[in-house]
């Protein structure tokens, strides 16, 4: 694997949640392949969980890793070709890139949206373009679209905790919206839709998605999800929620107002089967979800912020395998 | 040790300063004990002395370490319980805190106090949280009310620089209050001040607190120790003077104003005997201590600085070993 | 070596790069050299290539790296002596340097001049303190006045790339100046100048520096070059060509008004035995240097780049011999 942007970079997921299960099970087995290996994990936003989570995998795996903060640097790198760089950006990605691939075996980058301009983010341009030019294998730390990370580590929380059923019932997994006070990317809930689209085509769950109008994904994330305007009907017989803000898609970054009664609380989770509640963490208490839910037995988010480790180190270690 | 916040974390000073000066005499003797084991760094404030030796005293053992800077982050966390965050806080500590214990086997944190509500800057709230959350050993880079890697570098100094006396005399090491232009916490002074009182109750010094009026520590961390509110009697036959600024514990957080003559200088050296002169580092020169004094034969502080890589290092092997 | 702040530091320019190509050719060779040392990285300012490449250089020889962005911190340090500090600074290099020594064996600084004073700048009083009170040895990771890795770096890929002539014809370097949007310091093609021109003593380059009227470097810097104020006539017969921008020495700082015609492009390039083109970068594209240019078979750029990271393992690997 040579890139680890999406669930298409991946040729058979179900290895993959296999591959990261034995690494949970034995950590260290692998730090020869790491032995004088290098990761560069470059962030032009802040990183708690995916810095810590990615640097600590590569640490298991015996490499050297150099974290460069470049938004505290005011490090601004210029994307457009032919333009006379004469403002304010210091340095063209075609430079900053390619250096950095000079000093890395494999680089890790975490680029956000601008949620003003939605043909440009969704090129993933800045990404795309680091990727061409730094010439090393990259692994998203989350993009403008996509979180893969993330989404790797839900479906390893999912895989993990489900009680398979005599009768091969699937769990029923929903992607419920919720209410946030900012304009967040739709990165998390684009890359979870696509990973559990393609998990359901394997046979893995059923996946729903939850939203109030207006606040649809991109198509091309959901193919195969069932879509419900409706929460509590969505919620029947959910075996996992995954709650997650996001911003309009259709009204670019846009915040529109919603009906009430879309935060997830213990009202709510009657409509469920006793349903494991999941976020991808920073989590606003009681705006998105509800103490109740997150100090309760029902929680996963922990467990599933933990999974990170082990999603990164799967990753990491097969592009090590290849290098 | 699971919690290395304050003297009374630790069952034995004595044995712990001796194994202090045998890992300084010998410092990469345990580095199977650090071996895949990873220390966080948490700073929610600025670091230098305390981020180099805790992040050198650990790589000393083997161990990983990954450092957040969380105050260059704006990452500011919610500490409050049922609250509805929809203001600026990002992220409650009980999801941050508990997230970071998933990636690390030991933390350490730095948070200071606001200086502006004295109860909950003294109920360590934010401390205290994060330790219950990350489940996991913490030690504390510096917290509210207490700075006990300082404190135990400083014992270790004293211990190690003391000539023994025939008769048994032990050393008399006076806290000298000196002049700022800022408001500082109290952390150092009293956490100081509770090393030297248990010290005392085990033989190893005298001790003697010297501050202007108003200048007052809280007694519970002053037992045993000998107030004056004049410099030059503290002084009279003082083996170490161990010089600080502080602001008010009475009127919380304030610079009250003072009579002259508390900066340490040669005059005020004169009625020492011919003492060692401390300070915990950053100082301001001239105005704290004088120049010819940190430049002259009786200066300990960067001795003393150094001895945090070996403060660090002891906490840190006696966590290991109980991992 | 003790410190590495000029090309005076080496004894053996030719020997020095031989070791940087050997290291390339062998990376790995001397990690028993670097077991339980560290480095210290300080930045005063921001850095990419230059905190990345000896970061990785010091991990290649097998050292623990610790890296402090001081700049990031607001830790304002006072360098005067004998001022009473009830200003800004919060501690005094005395200090500061002193204490960094006690946690490293080596450490490496970046301090950039201020450009407002020319005899405080050029006297590198910042960085000659720090040298003086961290007592261990020290590398310039650019200082006021000269950036001697990244020179050094730039040799070695000029006597990389250079094919020998029968007749022993040597290659003809040309330091050309360029355009810029900001005042930059003169740290780089002061630094380059004095190591061309050492290079030239030792038989191994020509070298001619080409600038408008009033960009002249300080003299000491450029003993034995050929100095040129029309660009075309300087390129004529060029094998390398280095373009860099830097604001004026004798009006100290300032940008001055300068003919059209000196960013380097195709059009220049004709004038040149198809040389080579460097650049220590960032660039300014198409303001300092053509995209044509950058993008084409004459950029050296990225290779230059990538050679930091041999010329900081040669000077730590020497370093680290003589510890």
């Amino acid at each position: 694997m040579k890139l680890f942007s999406s669930v298409n970079d991946v040729s058979n997921i179900k290895q993959l949640v296999k591959d990261a299960l034995e690494l949970k099970a034995n950590p260290y087995a692998f730090q020869s392949l790491g032995k004088n290996k290098t990761l560069g994990l470059v962030f032009m936003n802040p990183s708690l969980r995916t810095r810590l989570s990615t640097q600590k995998a590569a640490l298991n795996l015996g490499m050297n890793v150099m974290v460069m903060n470049m938004d505290k640097e005011g490090w601004a790198l210029e994307t457009q070709d032919g333009v006379v760089m004469n403002g304010t950006t210091v340095e063209h990605i075609r430079e900053a890139a390619a250096v950095m691939g000079q000093y890395c075996d494999i680089l890790g980058l975490r680029s956000f949206p601008k949620l003003n301009n939605r043909e440009e983010d969704y090129s993933e341009d800045f990404f795309n373009k680091f990727v061409k030019y730094c010439a090393v294998p990259v692994v998203s730390l989350e993009s403008a679209t996509r979180h893969p990370l993330q989404s790797f580590a839900d479906l390893i929380t999912i895989h993990e905790t489900w009680t398979k059923k005599a009768d091969g019932t699937k769990p029923k997994v929903v992607l419920a919206w919720a209410p946030h006070v900012k304009a967040l990317p739709q990165a998390v809930p684009n890359s979870f839709a696509e990973w559990m689209c393609k998990a359901q085509e394997e046979g893995m769950v059923d996946f729903t998605i939850a939203q109030p109008e207006g606040y649809e994904l991109a198509e091309n994330f959901t193919p195969g999800a069932k879509i419900e305007y409706n929460l509590e009907h969505a919620l029947e017989g959910a075996d996992y929620v995954y709650v997650k803000n996001w911003s309009s898609y259709k009204d670019y970054g846009k915040v529109l107002t919603y009906p009430d009664g879309w935060m997830m609380n213990n009202d709510k989770l009657k409509f469920t089967n006793d349903a494991k509640i999941m976020h991808c963490l920073p989590v606003r208490r009681d705006l998105e979800l509800s103490s109740e839910i997150l100090d309760g037995p029902n929680s996963l988010v922990i467990h599933e912020a933990g999974n990170r480790l082990w999603a990164a180190q799967a990753v990491i270690k097969t592009m090590l395998e290849e290098l």
